[in-house]
Order: C-alpha cells, then sequence, then structure tokens
C-alpha cells in the first residue's frame, strides 16, 4: 500500500480542517494516510516553520505532502501556498466566490469560529452539558420539564454519548431516561416522563451489538445473556410502538449520525453551533 | 442589516459541513445569515427535492441562497450544482486534485467519514466517554494509571467539558483532578496522583469569570465569594509551577480550544478523529 503525509494546518484549532481532511481521504483507498496536524498557525513566522517541515518531509519521501489547510489571514495563507505540498485551503476556495456573492470583503480575522468571542454560547454549552449529566442524580419532574429531548432506552443502547454529543455540539438540553425492568414488564411509560412524551426519542439497537457491548461491561449474571437482552429490547419498542414514539436503531451508527437523525426527525432547532 | 439564507446540505450528518460554514460565514460582518441544515442528501430524488427548495427560496427572497454542500456522489450533488444557489461543495472542490495528485480514481462512496463502518472505532469513543463520566465515581491508582491525561484544576475550571470532549472527540482517556481545599491549602499533590504527574495538565482561569460561573451555580456560601474565588487560584496555580505542571488559562478558550491547545502541547496522539 502506498504511503502518504498529510499536514493539517489552522490558524485555530483545526477540528474543522481535520474533519474535512477525514472526509475527504477516507475517500481513498489503498492509500495509507499519515496525519500530521499543526494548529494555531497565526503568523507569518509560524507558517515559514510549517512550509519548511513540508518541504523537508517532500524531499525526504520523494513525493508531495497534502496539506489540508484552514488559513484565514492572507499573508499567512501566502506562505503555505507556496511550500512543495499540494495545498488544499477552504478559505483559498470558497472566500472569494462569496465576497463576490455578499459584495462585501470578509474580514479575514482569526478565530470567529471555534474562539470564544461568544460568552453566552459557550456558557449555553456548559449548561447543557451539565444538564446532561445531572441525568444521573435523579429524574424529577423540573428535569424533565427542561429539557429540549428526552432520550429513552435500555441501559447501553447509546443514550448518554449522544446526550452529550448534543450537548456539547448543539447545546440542546438532552435528558435521559434508562427503562428499568419495571417499565419494561408493565408497558407503561413512568408518571415524570408522561406530561412530556412529545419530547421522547427512542434509540434501539440489535441484540447482538448489545450483548457485545454489554459483555464487555459486565460479563456476569443476567446483563448480558441472549435472553435478558432479547427481551428487553422487544419490550423496548413494544413501548415505543404503543406511544407512537418515534425511535432510531444505533446498531450502525456513528454518535453523529444518531444526533443527526434526531434533529433532523424533531425539527429541533441547534441553540448552537460548534 | 442584510440577511441571507444559506443551506448547508449533506449525504451524511452535516457535521463538517456545518462547521466549515460556521467558519466560512462568521468572517462576514454585517449580513444576518438564516440557516437551513438538510442531512442525509443519499439520492438523486432527494437532491432534487432539496434543489426545488432552494430555488423557491431564491425566488422569494429575489436573491440566490449560499449553499454549503458535501455530496460525495457525482450524480447526486450534479442535482445541486444545478440549482439556483451559488453552491459551494468541497467534495467538488477539492477531489479533483487529490485524484490527481494521489493517481487513483476516488470511491465516491457515502458513509466513510462519519458512518461506524468502524466499530472498534466507535466503541473507543464510548469507552473514552464512560471513563471520563467514571471520574465521579473516586479516583484510584487505576483510575490515573489507565489516563492518557489528567486534568487538574478547581471546581469550574473547565475540566469536565473538556474530558469529554477529548473523549467524544478524539478518544482520548482524560482523567480530571478537582483540587480540593486540603489540596490547596497542603501545596502537595495528592499520592494518588504523585507517580502519574507528568500526565497531568492543568486549567486555570481568571478570578472575574470563575466567579461568574460560580455565581450561576451556587451563589450563597464561600463558593462564589472574591476572596475564595482568588485564593483557590492562585494557590492552583502556586501548585502548578512547583511540580512544573503545565497549565493553560481557560478564559477566553472555546472548549475546542483548550483541547486542541492541550494537544498540541503534550503531543498526546489521538486515539480516533470525529
Amino acid at each position: 500500500m502506498s504511503q502518504r503525509t498529510v499536514f493539517i494546518v489552522s490558524d485555530r484549532t483545526a477540528v474543522t480542517a481535520e474533519a474535512l481532511g477525514h472526509s475527504l481521504l477516507t475517500q481513498f483507498d489503498g492509500v495509507k494516510f499519515k496525519q500530521i496536524t499543526v494548529p494555531f498557525v497565526d503568523t507569518v513566522d509560524k507558517a515559514t516553520e510549517v512550509a519548511a517541515k513540508i518541504n523537508y518531509i517532500a524531499k525526504m519521501e520523494s513525493q508531495r505532502p497534502i496539506v489540508i489547510a484552514s488559513l484565514v489571514q492572507d499573508d499567512v495563507r501566502e506562505q503555505l501556498l507556496n511550500c512543495d505540498g499540494l495545498v488544499l485551503d477552504f478559505f483559498e476556495a470558497f472566500l472569494g466566490p462569496l465576497e463576490v456573492e455578499l459584495d462585501i470583503k470578509c474580514s479575514h480575522t482569526l478565530g470567529r469560529a471555534h474562539g470564544m468571542s461568544d460568552v453566552k454560547r459557550y456558557d449555553l454549552r456548559i449548561e447543557a452539558t451539565n444538564f446532561a449529566l445531572s441525568s444521573d442524580d435523579g429524574h424529577g419532574l423540573q428535569y424533565y420539564r427542561d429539557a429540549d429531548l428526552i432520550l429513552m432506552g435500555v441501559s447501553r443502547s447509546g443514550k448518554t454519548p449522544t446526550c452529550l454529543y448534543l450537548a456539547l455540539q448543539y447545546g440542546i438540553f438532552a435528558a435521559n431516561y434508562p427503562l428499568a425492568e419495571e417499565d419494561l414488564e408493565s408497558g407503561r411509560l413512568p408518571q415524570s416522563v408522561m406530561p412530556h412524551r412529545a419530547k421522547v426519542y427512542g434509540l434501539t439497537i440489535s441484540p447482538e451489538r448489545l450483548r457485545q457491548i454489554r459483555m464487555e461491561r459486565r460479563a456476569m449474571g443476567r446483563y448480558a445473556t441472549p435472553q435478558q437482552v432479547s427481551f428487553e429490547l422487544r419490550a423496548a419498542e413494544n413501548l415505543f410502538q404503543r406511544f407512537a414514539i418515534p425511535y432510531i436503531d444505533t446498531t450502525s451508527s456513528s454518535i453523529e449520525e444518531i444526533a443527526s437523525r434526531i434533529l433532523n426527525e424533531t425539527g429541533l432547532e441547534r441553540r448552537v453551533h460548534a
């Protein structure tokens, strides 16, 4: 398999450039990419230094590295565009057309996207995260009333990571209700949730996958037996259907996919954009 | 202020396209953007439907919407490229040059980036998230031994959200050690952390900001008084300096920035790329 070095270069955190690079590079089979992330390249000097590194690798490996860049300042980007790598910079590609379209010059200033220019936005994400975490403290009526969304499912169906992701990424207040044995046996929704059932979204998962996850956590006892797992999932799905609760199967979905599907299907508005 | 509708269109979760759109659009002052996110546009039919919506808005608003797109399939993207919006698609912009550079045709298949093609990757993120969450259960020697990183700081300095972000985004096992009054008074590191102090990274924050955060949480008692907040922060910073623990000021940083700086400065390797 051929190998290629990839530099992810950003004047800020490199989070977006990494995601972009990942999307692009996973399209190419048969190449092994060695990724080097260089965040906070926000001066001409730092850019010159990175360019020198790229040129060095180009020479050593006798092929030019790929450079996925996100540099908003023209003079900084200029340094990199002159290096020996293949530079793909999304500001370079898209700011021009946007300036023409909007008929204004962009500000070319740093730190708009992931900087804390907006303290309120930061606070909202933290509040939402604390909200998601507080789910473990108990489930009062207040808790469900304040929630934007209530995720419901059996133990290990993916509720907690999804709640946390929705909080950190979008500032959404997602509560979680773990379906207990008594809920599953009675086939009823708990009193505390009933008034808010319009906010409930169900998660389900295949029995095989759930067993696998539970085995890693607690292999002993009934928790991960095929019988128990099948019973719980069947009962949960019956419950969702009886109360017309929309639900999705998380078996072959990433956390991003689960979160994105729920937002899309509920029409819930993102409070912040990460 | 002028207004413009922006469509974020993706064949998957739209997470990357949203981040990209946010980076680009925050560069333009004086325009109010109304954002509509449309994920999972993975068929020609769905693309045709979105294109019709875009055309409708273009007509209604007498100006064309901006479309930030991430569509990997040629035939799906084609539908959108013919709409009345200004379409900026990063696959369109970058896959071509990459194909030439790597001298292979890309697979143009869906779901490589945020799909769960890799169950191990999913498991790792969940494990890391559980690890971050388990910090609240107690702080055994085992816990610090298994950690990639131990974040240390006073209450509300940003440890928990940073740990969770590192877990969800990068699969990093980040433990957190909240500095207690006794640590601050004794000026010593706790026994459980001492053997692992090379993994410790400190967080500090300005007294004003910490007070503000604490006031919202618990306005009563000593917790949010100027004296207490100043004492804790001074003692924490002294501790960091005494034990040569690197630390950063989180006052005006977003969670992404804090995480990215720590990874950059520790050289810690990302276990997964979100």
